[in-house]
This record gives structure tokens, C-alpha cells and sequence, in this order.
């Protein structure tokens, strides 16, 4: 049966084996709008420069337009021999207008419109990625405010270290994607360049105005070497690159809901809707969210590796090459917006466990710091501070005791400087309140770390608002 | 609009869009014929060993059967709500002979059962990678032995260095290539071992018969360790390894195939039905598979580095991550499935311009070391006849000259050394006649590569026909 | 004697080989300057809050000065004992003035020190490439110039295509470079943001003054979240990012240039300081440069893939895993520094044969677009047009002409359109001359792309001086 | 003085910067022993062939032996000016030896023996790693037999999911290791190929005994194509594969060892060697070395990648991309070298807390499957039992008990099958021992496992035997 079926598929002619490989409609009939629009705005620019007369324009466009509308209904036929989406569309656009639809490729060719389309789609997606960030911090954000003043140990080397709030922790992860944010815009600048009119790679002869066709599009920049226009892949690289961290960000946070879920940390509980059960084992929940989005951060790392491989070495101007750089592009677009809006509702779903945490505080000697400090504050040299602080802990490990648990008497013992308020300094409570270096762990710092995020969040809504201003209506 | 598709996207319930990204249906279904033949091993061990008897086990087996027989003719309705190929027969089986059905999954999991199908599919299609790896050799030898005396440039550089046959080139390939089934016949090997019998993790408390499931489906092995069994992904990073040392393979033969159709080595011409032409310019031939092939050596080296990097640092046994294992194997299959298949053809179909490339090789300076080696075995020291050498192409460049073209005066010039039999002894046809060293590019030499050839192949078909005795029929 | 070494190796104490391993003295010294002048931009700030006295502050100050110099005159000797860089300093500072050195630790670790030298370093280092990336794009600009009306094949799939001016092709990678600066100045804007005062992970319970330090040090920003600070590699893999496609961008002129150094092409020559020869044969010279840069491309890649694969599914904050962020990235800034400059020698020492590249054009169709396109503007329709040049094509072929060789008697048999304005249209400077939509090759439009060129080096001239002035002396 | 240094570094000459990036020495001389092995074949089969006459060959080897002895007392200066291993050793030969030792080049390049000394050289490296491979599978299998039978709970998705045995938890590592020990055994045997007498591409015109040679250096084969020799990377790239995938292992017990010395899991205790600690909190253990190791697998893999990406698209035969081919190679012998010895002794070293594993094997249900199979056995359907096991665990989550603290009134009330023998039924150690499948966590087949370890390190240790045998010694 292998046989057959492997049989099957070469008993296919050369051609069609090469065909069916070479064939991007698959997987590029979603830049259908980008591909009418641009066609739009080109028939726009032909008439005004007296290449197409009016009468051709407005056949253009209205055929153009129901092709659209029969897309988004789901009545089109995509065909596998016409190969592409420009020329699935052409084609329609022939049959259903005549000649006039023969006439609208003058002054483009496929080098210049794939790259045209290419453009305006990694443009809008990146729009929707920056939108799902904000979403995703606006999440961070709103936990953090909601579960504010619980204390959790914080952690290095998944050590205990110190005690930190829960909030803080959360906020870290703000501040992370409020750099994504800014990267994706930074993408968006390098992306919002059009190509159209570069033509197969020279220019053309005909007196196309650029210019113009920007305007209709909402470019901010065209650009000025056409054989730079129709090879340039930089903004598919940066846009994996910028994905590739984003993904890095997602796939940290996971391996510590993975841990936090954990039994033996038992952190927080998440909503059944992230995970999945065991009819046998009623408290077993498995995070399959995170672990997929973790898994996930393999896939889109691998489409960057695979996009740098494939234009390493490329000479100019267009190499068949280039048509690899779609599918990676469009399944790592699909694979964050999937985890970003997915993590959105994990985060807010997720319940914390404020006892459990403190006890790990409590139960633990993470305020071994803060009874040097004690000391350094009662005017002990650092040195000597540290040490006694130190001998403490074995002191407790051999006797079973916590800091905390220990008298007053064996306290003194250790050093006279020992006083009764020593068990308010190292409580986790205090110990937290006292890390207030700026973007430290305390109260107040988190306060003004949640403040910052509002204006944070405010400014990245203004540059949506931008964004969406500059979309393209049909 | 692009608000809109986004809208309707995400109006699907958290659960939904979850289920769509949890559900392997879409690719893994294409391993039916797998999970089918390990489940009817599956249910005849569970019959020996007495879990089911008979009855049940009979109509597990047709049921089976008739499933197989409805995917392989297209009549199978496959559900995203059942998530996975083995759901999705597991619930048609158990709605066409009831309760039966649900005996099946006795005695394994979900977990030894995808690795199941997972390790047959690889063998199964590894053992087809390996066949069209020989179909290309065998392309290689072919090609070699029909323009065995052509000579052309050998290039170190991209410099034209010494004058080599082009069967010589042609039998690299094949060299490269015997390395590639070598290797891929590791990965076969160390993807044959069974790990079905491990359960979730951890075995099974039921009475099962691991070796004679082995036997029935003609596994050499069966992993020893069950957690090792179903966390196991190595056979998958070492297929894909392979795959992409054989696409380096390929990109380097597309190289030089798109340099030797250029205009400026014009070394060959390509078929037409590998090229894609331009109806302004008929002498233009674009080689579109290499190009394309040479582009998808990037895709298949992505999915090896995703794979890789979704592995790393996962604790056992499995983890939901672990998923993410099939769409880049599945896709890195198809892509050295097609380019091996292709190039076969494309290497056959390739027309050779013998003349083009001896003239490449008589205008040009490549016999100079051969002119040094006349003297050297005339009597000259070796340093002294390199420096006469060097001054002869010199000259000839000042007079613009070949070295064929010096008159024997000018040659006795340069070193009274020289007879009429210098003339004999810089032809291209003597520099690659001498060149006969074991492996070199002689005559006699690339006879010796082909009858190697014929033996290499020979072995190959061996291994192939054990191959082909060990595929399971249903 | 394998054994030997081998066994010499592991000889050492476990403690002996892992301490080798975990130091990363070796590499990371030469951040000696940023660690230097953190501690001293700390120190005052120390002193500034009260926690330092003025006497302590200034020996430590001059001190660490000390060292500077001692270091920069190569009269330092780091201990790998002391495993990095900064217990390095410290170390010998507190040698050199006492207990005084000891206290400059206060309210700061290694994990936020580490942190704050290698953002400085980045900084630095992206400014050094930065200007050389200006460099390049200069040496690009003033070839145009020299060569500014060479006229070359354009290529597409390796095949010429239609002519373009040698001017328009140097300035394609102008244009590359352009955006390559732009993102390294977003990589320096992401990097620009100060670690310092987060202590292991949760701040500090001193006093200190962040702002202070960030002014000292010309940080623009300073991390708002103190577990952020400490587990940030953003801005490293976004430089490896950035890194990585600028090397994409130096493979693919790599790449050309090795072509046109072929004898095949033989469109460039190269300055004898780029390449090496042969004694053998003196015409040949070997591309090296080119080559080896081509090749680094992968090595680039590489680290860019090791960093992302390294943080992938790190849990807060610090973990050890992230002491391999610097290996990669040292010598990836020491690869693309050197590649840069190579370049922008390599690109000015080039000597363009202008007169075979016309030939390249000469000899060939590549004017047949606008032998159509003169039909088109004489009145005949687009499609006749394409067919009729393709068949003036086909009849050149035939009779072994070219385009340009064709009577009027044959011309008219084709069309009567045909005058003998022909002639003059199908010249090789015709067809680029009107080429002359905005960035298309024509001459105009390669002096406006000078232009342009001219007030983009201006503008980040401009770039680069803020940054001077922000460069850290001491 | 970042100006400075920059300055200082560029003010260097371009031939001088180019040198520094050409020169290999740095990094290549560590195949001195190679090198030199190599040449002392190649001078005695000049001698045997009839090309250097018994004087020279002499002082030929002897020269070689002394430079040997000098190199490895550390008293020999390496050149960069001699830019490689073969310049160096060949010009200090020269010096020593007079005009024999310019004899003894004849008949081959450097680029055979570069690829010579390579091959020779991963030869060598691949048995040392598959030595430490074997320490470390002896590693696993004595600290599973030490703790043979204390019982752990195994997790899926980091839950747990059913007792297993720490013993067989450490097989599973153990089973790992085999299949990278066989997977270099594949790497030996296709890197077990003799390139010398490929000459610089084509062979050589001088009558030589490349079967001597391969005799004198036990190579098994030669490679019967010179292009293929000089141009073979494939064992480079094979061996980063196999040294990533054995790195994805060390990375995945590393994450488990991080996770089992949290203070969370607690599960083992490492060796103060293999941790660093903390003064203030003598309790804290980082376990560095795995956190080390675990970040060193992004490093190997980068290696990979990097490796790849540079081959890719190279023609034949050398280019100097392929000088990219060692540094990475090298980093990565050294870092799995390590990785393995280190971890060798890291895991003899780990302290196992045998009755904290087995409380959270008690205190949890991972016996609910078991209670069902106890009901199955009784007679009970299976879908039935299920759901009984389901609901006793709800009882018990609502009345805070373990399965083990159900009274038999209560287990009564759930099904009238339970008896007493229940109790016994749902002991961890009965979950355990009933496992029994072949390759299942009971200790029978733990200890069946065990005893196939030892049978699969004899074959390994006589797979060494014979490898030690091809040792060259001089």
C-alpha cells in the first residue's frame, strides 16, 4: 500500500510533480485583499498618468471589487494551475471584463506585485500582533493589580533567593513585551517601503507616478532602487527575528506556569479551558497550553533559521529562491497571534495561590539578607554582618527552626545587637516593603511600575490608533 | 475588513481556538495506514495473550479493514473534534462494531500509540527516501557514463584550476549521495525498535507480548526502557539531519546547474520542463527547480533547528511540546521526496555542451602545472620548473597567447628542455589522461568509479529488497 | 600520546575542569573598560547618597584608574582564578587601597553588574559597526560615481535580464545598508537601558540612586523592573539579529563578486590585497575575501541561533545558562567589524571592466522588451507587440545575429512600424536611459539615488555624533 | 579609549587584517599530532613509490619526530605569519632539514591535507567521546543500581502521573546514551575515509600508493572521487548532529536535576563540586553545572547550524568558506567533552532523598489507576471500574485523605468487590512490582534492564578495543 500511494504521487508527469511544488496559491490566497487593493491603486495611478482611460478604470475596479466580495464569501475557486494569487485573480478579472483586464498588468510584472502584497501583508499582520502584545500586557497588568500584594519567594538558578511580590514578577513580563511592542514597530518602518514600479527588476518605461500609488496604499516611503525593491527580504527576517524573541518571552513565562503548576509547587490552578484533565486522576490538570506555546517557540526560531539560510548568498536581483520565504513567514504569524491572544486569556484565567506562596516564603530562609542588613543598620560591619547572619542559618537548620522561630535569648547569643524588632525585620512582608530601589520589589515600586505601564499602555494605543488609521478599506 | 477576518477569528470561544491548535488530525492523518496496521498487531496480541478473545479480536480486524479500505478510496470523513488519526478510527471502529472497539485500547496509551505510528512512518518513508536517493545515483552514473570523455574546467574558487572530466564532476555527486543512503540507513536502524507496551510511561500492569507485537510488525527491537519509549524523539532529529546534509548535497549540484545555464558558462541546457521560459526572450531558460531546490534546503535545515530546539531541556517523559514533531518531519519528507525525484529527471533531461566546456578549457591556463610537471620529469628541479612555468604564462599573457600557441623557439627560450612532444603533453585530453592516481579524474580512473558504482548500487538494491521483505501489508 | 593529552586533561580535579569551564575571564575582559567605568559612575553615586565617605570614594576612583591604565598598557595579568572580570578589578583594587575596595560592592551584585558592562559593551560596539556600516555604504556611493554610466547585465535567475547601469547595482546595496544602520540604531535604542541598582533579582534596600548612575553613564532609560534587569538578553539577540542580516546582505555581494571574478564573467578584478594567487599560475587570483566572508555568514547565523536556543524556556531570574551570552556575541562584533571594513576596501579597490560587461550586454536579447515596447508606442498593441519581438528573437537565433544586426529590409518584413529609429531605441543606453520611473536605472535615476545617498550618509553622520558624544571617557 | 583601541586595530594594514583572519594556526594547531602523522605516511610512501630517496625520507621523519617532541613540551612558536599547522611544521622542517624537507609536499596540496588531518582528527575525537559516553551510561547504571529500588513519582506534562522507580528513571538516560554511542560509531565509520592523494582537486600525475598510506594511518577506505575528497564535509556536519542530539539529552537531565534540587521537588542533593553556594545562605545549592550544560546545548546546536548554512550552495571543489569548518567543530568536541565527564561524576555524586521522593509518590493519587486494574481483576468492566476509581478520588479530595486512608466501610460503600487486600493493591511499591511489561518500571524489569546494560557496555568497551587498536602512535 506504501508502494501505491508513493506510486500514486510520482505516476504524476514531471510537470505536474513541479507544478503542484512550485504552486504558492495554497498557500498565498490570503493576501487576497493586499492583492486587489494594490490592483486598485495601480489602476488608479494608470488612468491619472493616461496609460488606462476611464471607461477600462471602472471596469477595473468593479471587477476587482466583486472578486473581493466573492472571496470573502467563500465563492471563488482558487485553481492550482494558475499558480499564484495575482493570477488567480487576473484571470477571473479577464474572464468577467474583457480585454480591459489584460490591461491592467502594464507597468508591473509578478517581481514587483508579490513583493507589493508581501508588504501590505506583514504591515497588517504586524498591526495585529502589536494589538494582541498590548492585549497580553494589558492581562500581565490587570493580575498584577489583582493579586498585588501577594508575596512569592523569587528565584535564581530556581533557587529561592528573595522574596518578591507576585505583582513584580508579572510586571517583569510587561516590561518584556513592552520591548516586543517596540520592536514590532520598528518592523512596521522597515516593512512600510513600496516596492510597485520596480517593475522585473530596472524600472519601467512607462511613466508611472510612485508617488501616487504610496498615497492610495498609506506608504510612508518608497523605494529608491528597484533592484533593492524586488529582492529585499530584510523585513521578513526582522519580522521572524522580532517573533523569534517575542516567542522567547512566551515560552520563559510557560515553563514557569509549568512549574508553578506543578504539584510540588502548586502555585496557581488554571482554568480548565487551558488545560487538560484525566478522567482517572480528578486533580490532574496538564498545562497543555503552555507546554504547546513553549513547543511552539521551536517552529518559529526554525522558519528565521530557515529564511537567513535560504537568502544567504542570493545574488540579485530575483532567484526563484525567494518564493520560499511565504510559508514560514504565515505560519509563524498564525503561531504568535495564536499564543499571544491564547496567553491573553490563560493569564487572566489564572488562579494564584497566595498561601502556598508565602508558606515557600515563610518556610525557608530567603530573609537571611535582610537580618544582615538588620545588623549593618545597628552599625555592625558588613563583613561580620554577613557572617553572623550566616551562622544563624546553621544555627536553625540544626535546631529545625526557622529564623523567625528562634527566641530572643538565641538570638542575643549570636550578637547583642539583637533587639525585639528583629522579628518585624525579617518578616517577608518587611522584607519585601524594603527593597525600594527603584523598580525593586516593594509596594510603592510596583505601584509606580503599574502607573508607568498605564502610560505605557496609552502610548502604544495612540500608535495603534495610527496603525489603524493607515489600513486599507476596500 | 482585515478588522473583520480577525473579528471572526477570534470570536471563536477560547476552547475552540485551542482545540484547532491542539488538533493533529490535519497532518497526522496521513499515518491511517500505521495506526491501523499497530492496531490489528495490537488486537492480535491482546487475543493471544487472552485479553480478547476471538470474536472481538475478528471483528476489530475487519472493522479495521473496512476503515482502511474507506480512507484509501476517500470515503473517510475526518473530525477535528476527535483531534488525532487514532481518535478519529478509534470512534468510527467503535460505531461500526461496538463495544469491541472500545477493548482496543486495552494495555496502551495515547503516548505509546503516536510513537507508534510515528517510528513506522518514519521507516516506511525512509526506506523511500533511500530508493529515490539510488534513482538519483543511478541519474549521476548514467550521466556520467554518456558524456564520460567530455572535458571541462575542475574549479577551486569558482577559478578554473585544472582541466577535469565532467563524468569525474558527475561521479561526486554520486560519491555524496552513497554517503547520504549510508546515513540514512542509521537512521532507519535506530528508528527500528517498538516502544508500543509502554503505556502512559511506565509499562503496563496487564499479561502483554511485546516481541510478538514486534514480530508482526517486523520490528528488529523494542525499547527497554518505557519511559525512554515514549519520550524518545532522537529518530526524528536524526532523520532530519540527514535531510538536511542531503539537501546541502542538492543545493550544491543547483548551484552549479544555475551557473553552468547561465549565459556566461552556457555549460548546459536544461530541459524544458525543469525551466520556466519568457515569451520576449526564447533563448531564456530560468532553472527554477534548482533554484527552488536549492531554496528548500533552508526550509528542511529550519525544521531540523525547530525540532532541536523544542527538545531541549524537556524533562521526562512526555510533554505536550513533544506535538510539534510531525508538521516539519512531514514537510522536510515531502521536500527531499520531491527533490530527489525531481533532480533524477532533471539531471537526466540535462543536455551537455561538450564543446563549450573544452574551449572553456583550452583558453585558459589550467595545463600550467602540467607544463611545470613536463619539466620535472625531464630533469628539472621541481622549484626551477614551477618558476619557467610561471614565466611561460607570463609571456603568453603579454602576447596574448595560449600556451599551446608558443612556437618551439619561443618555448626553447624558456628551457631547451622542451621537444616537440610538450605540444602532446599540455593537451587537455593528456592533463586529464595523467591525472591517474587512485580517485583522480583519468580516464581509467572514472572506469574504475563506474564499475565501483555499479557494485555500490548493487548493495544499495540488496538493502532496499530487505527493506521492502520487512513493509507491512495489510 | 591522544591518551595522553586526553588523560593529561582529566587529570585535574573535577573542581580544576569545572572552574575552567565557569570562568569566563578569558572572554569577557575585554569589557574591562565598561566595568571600570561602572564601578566608578557606582562609587559616586554611593558617595553622592551617603553610603561611601569622600575619602573612600576617591581612592577608589583613582584606584580603578589606576588599573585602567595598567590594563590598556598590558600590565595587568587576569587570574582565571578569579573567574571574571569584575572580581578581577575588585580584587587588585582592594590590593591597591584596602578595605576601601570592599565597599564599593555595597547595594549591587554580580548579576546586575555583569548586566550593566555587557549593555555598555553592546552600545559601544554598535556604534564601532554602525560607523562602519556608513563606511561601506560610502565606499558603495563613490564606485557609482566612478563608474557611474558602466553599463552591466541585470540578472534574474542568474539570467541576464535587461540592462542596468553597473551605478544602479552598487547602489542596490546602498540601499541595504540603509536600513542595516537603521536597525542597529533600534538595537542601540533597545539596549540603551540601565541595569544597574537591581540587585540579585528584587532591588535593594539602600538608598541608591538609579537615576544618578543612568546620567553618569549616558543611559537614556533605566529598567523599571528589577527581575527584568538581570534576566534581559533582548538587546543581545536582537544585535545577533541584526548581525546576522547584515552578514546576509555582505554574502550576497560575496556572492557576486566571486561570479564576476570568474573567468566566465569577467567583470571585475580585484585589488591583489583581497585575494591570493598562484605561482603557477599568475592570471589566477582567488576571491578569499569574498569567499571567507560568505562563509562567516554562517557562523553568524550561528551564534544568532545559540542565544536563542540558550534562553528558550528560562525561568526568572537569573540562571547560569545565560553566562553563554557572551562568547557568541563577541564574535560575532569581531566578525562583522572585520567583515565591514574589508569590504569597504575590497568594494573601492575593485577595477570594473566596462568595456566586457557592454559586451555581456551587447551579446544577447536582453533588449528585446524594448524592441516591443518601441512597437507599442508606434500604436501597436501590447500582446502583438510581445509577439512580434519574440519572433525577431526566434529569427536572430536562426541566423546567428543579434538584435541590433538586423537590416531594415528584415525589420520591415516583421513590421512595417518599424523606421530607422530602431536602431537608436534598442541600444543598449537607450534601454536604460528609459528606464526612468522613480528608482528605476536610468541615469537620472541614479543621480537621484546619489543624491539621496548623500543626505542619508548626512543623516547618520548626524546619528553617530550624538552617539560620540555619549561615548563613555574616563 | 574605545576610539583608541578601534584606531589601534584598523590602523593595522588591509593585508595585515586579512592575515589575522585568514591564519588558522590559532585554532588548527591542536591537529599537530595529526599533521604530523600524516606527513611521516606520506614521506614513506614517496620512499616506497620511488619519489624520495631513503636519506631524505629519513631525515624527513626524524625531522618530524623532533618536532613532535618539541611541540609537546610546549617548546614550539607557532607562526601566524605561517598562517596554518601544515606552513608551521613544514617551515620549521625546512629550517631543520635542509632541501629534503621541500620534497616532501610533492604529490600533494594543502587542501588533501587539511582534509587529511581532519578527518584524522574527528576520528580521533569521536572515539574519546564515544569513551565518554560509556563513563557516563556506567555513571547512570550504577546510581540505578545503588538506588535500585527507591520509587519516585513519574511525571507527564511535569505532573505526576504514575510510581516508577528512580532506578528506572536513570535506564532511561542509560538507553539514550546507547543510541549516541552508536550514532558516533555511524559518525567513526563514514569520517573512516582517506582523502590524501586528491591533490588539489583532480588528483595527481605522480604514480603514488594511496593504499599504503591508508594502511600506515588505518583508514578503512579511500575516497574514490578527488573532488568529493577536498570538497566532503559531510562527517563535520554529521558529527555536530550527533553531538547535538547527545546534547539535547544532558540538556534534559539537567532540567530534571534543576528541578530535583529546587526546594520544591528536593528529590536529590549534588555534590558541593558541582554547585556553588552562597555565604549568607548555607542551605542554597545553584547547581551550575547543569544549568551550565543545559545553556551549552544552544552553543552546539548554533555549531550545527552554523556548519550548515556555510556548505550550503557551495560548488565544487574547495572554496574558502570551508575554513569556517573548524572552530565551531573544535568548540564542540570541547563542550561535549566536557559535558560528559563532567556529568559522569555529577551524577556518582548525587545524594538521592529517597524518602522525600517516596512522600510524594504517597501524599498524591498516582495509585488511582491501579485501584481501577483492582477492580478490573475482580471482575468489574473496565469503563466501570474507571469511574469508581474516579469518584473515590473526588471523596477523597473532599475529606483531605489519600486513597491508602480510605477506611473499609468507605471503599465498601463505593464497591462491594473491594476487600482487604485493597491496601496492599494500591501500595506505591505493589503499583510498582506490578508494572511488569517488558521495558515497564517493575524491579523485575529494572533488573532485566540492568542486566542488559552490562551487556551493551561489553559490546561498547570491545567497539573501543578496536578503535584503540587504529590509535596512530609515533
Amino acid at each position: 500500500m506504501a508502494e501505491q500511494m508513493w506510486g500514486g504521487r510520482f505516476a504524476k508527469s514531471t510537470d505536474e510533480m513541479i507544478n503542484e511544488f512550485q504552486a504558492s496559491i495554497n498557500f498565498d490566497k490570503r493576501m487576497y485583499h493586499e492583492d486587489i487593493a494594490g490592483s486598485i491603486a495601480h489602476a488608479k495611478m494608470l488612468n491619472k498618468v493616461g496609460i488606462l482611460n476611464d471607461e477600462d478604470t471602472n471596469a477595473i475596479i468593479t471587477g476587482l471589487k466583486n472578486i473581493l466580495i466573492k472571496i470573502e464569501q467563500g465563492n471563488f475557486d482558487f485553481s492550482v494551475d494558475l499558480e499564484d494569487i495575482h493570477m488567480n485573480i487576473e484571470k477571473r478579472l479577464t474572464e468577467a471584463i474583457g480585454d480591459a483586464g489584460g490591461r491592467l498588468h502594464t507597468a508591473r510584472s509578478r517581481n514587483d506585485q508579490v513583493a507589493l502584497d508581501t508588504h501590505m501583508y506583514v504591515r497588517r499582520e504586524t498591526i495585529e500582533v502589536a494589538k494582541l502584545i498590548k492585549e497580553l500586557q494589558l492581562a500581565f497588568a490587570d493580575t498584577a493589580k489583582k493579586y498585588k500584594d501577594v508575596i512569592m519567594p523569587g528565584y535564581t538558578h530556581l533557587q529561592r533567593a528573595q522574596p518578591i511580590l507576585f505583582s513584580h514578577h508579572m510586571m517583569a513580563y510587561f516590561s518584556m513585551l513592552s520591548r516586543d511592542f517596540s520592536r514590532f514597530k520598528g518592523v512596521y518602518e522597515r516593512c512600510d517601503i513600496m516596492p510597485l514600479g520596480a517593475g522585473a527588476l530596472a524600472g519601467t518605461t512607462f511613466p508611472i507616478d510612485r508617488q501616487f500609488v504610496a498615497e492610495q496604499l498609506n506608504f510612508d516611503a518608497i523605494y529608491s532602487n528597484s533592484l533593492d525593491a524586488v529582492s529585499d527580504r530584510d523585513y521578513i527576517m526582522e519580522f521572524l527575528s522580532a517573533a523569534s524573541i517575542l516567542m522567547i518571552h512566551l515560552s520563559r513565562i510557560s515553563e514557569e506556569i509549568i512549574f508553578w503548576c506543578s504539584r510540588e509547587f502548586s502555585f496557581v490552578e488554571l482554568d480548565d479551558a487551558h488545560c487538560t484533565g484525566s478522567s482517572m486522576m480528578p486533580q490532574k490538570k496538564n498545562p497543555d497550553v503552555s507546554e504547546l506555546v513553549r513547543g511552539k517557540t521551536g517552529r518559529v526560531i526554525g522558519h528565521l533559521m530557515a529564511m537567513l539560510t535560504t537568502v544567504k548568498g542570493l545574488p540579485l536581483a530575483y532567484n526563484k529562491d525567494l518564493q520560499e520565504d511565504k510559508e514560514g513567514l504565515f505560519d509563524a504569524i498564525d503561531t504568535i497571534k495564536f499564543s499571544l491572544a491564547v496567553y491573553a486569556q490563560l493569564i487572566r484565567g489564572m488562579k494564584v495561590k497566595a498561601d502556598i506562596m508565602l508558606k515557600a516564603v515563610r518556610e525557608d530562609f530567603s530573609n537571611a539578607t535582610d537580618l544582615a542588613d538588620y545588623l549593618v543598620k545597628k552599625g555592625m560591619p558588613f563583613r561580620k554582618a554577613h557572617s553572623v547572619s550566616g551562622h544563624a542559618v546553621h544555627y536553625c537548620i540544626e535546631h529545625k527552626k526557622w529564623l523567625e522561630d528562634l527566641t530572643m535569648d538565641e538570638f542575643k547569643q549570636m550578637s547583642d545587637l539583637f533587639e525585639d524588632d528583629i522579628y518585624e525585620a525579617i518578616k517577608p512582608e518587611t522584607c519585601v516593603k524594603n527593597r525600594n530601589s527603584y523598580g525593586g520589589t516593594s509596594y510603592q515600586q510596583v505601584d509606580m511600575q503599574l502607573e508607568l505601564a498605564d502610560k505605557i499602555l496609552n502610548d502604544e494605543q495612540a500608535q495603534l490608533d495610527i496603525y489603524k488609521d493607515k489600513q486599507i478599506k476596500l
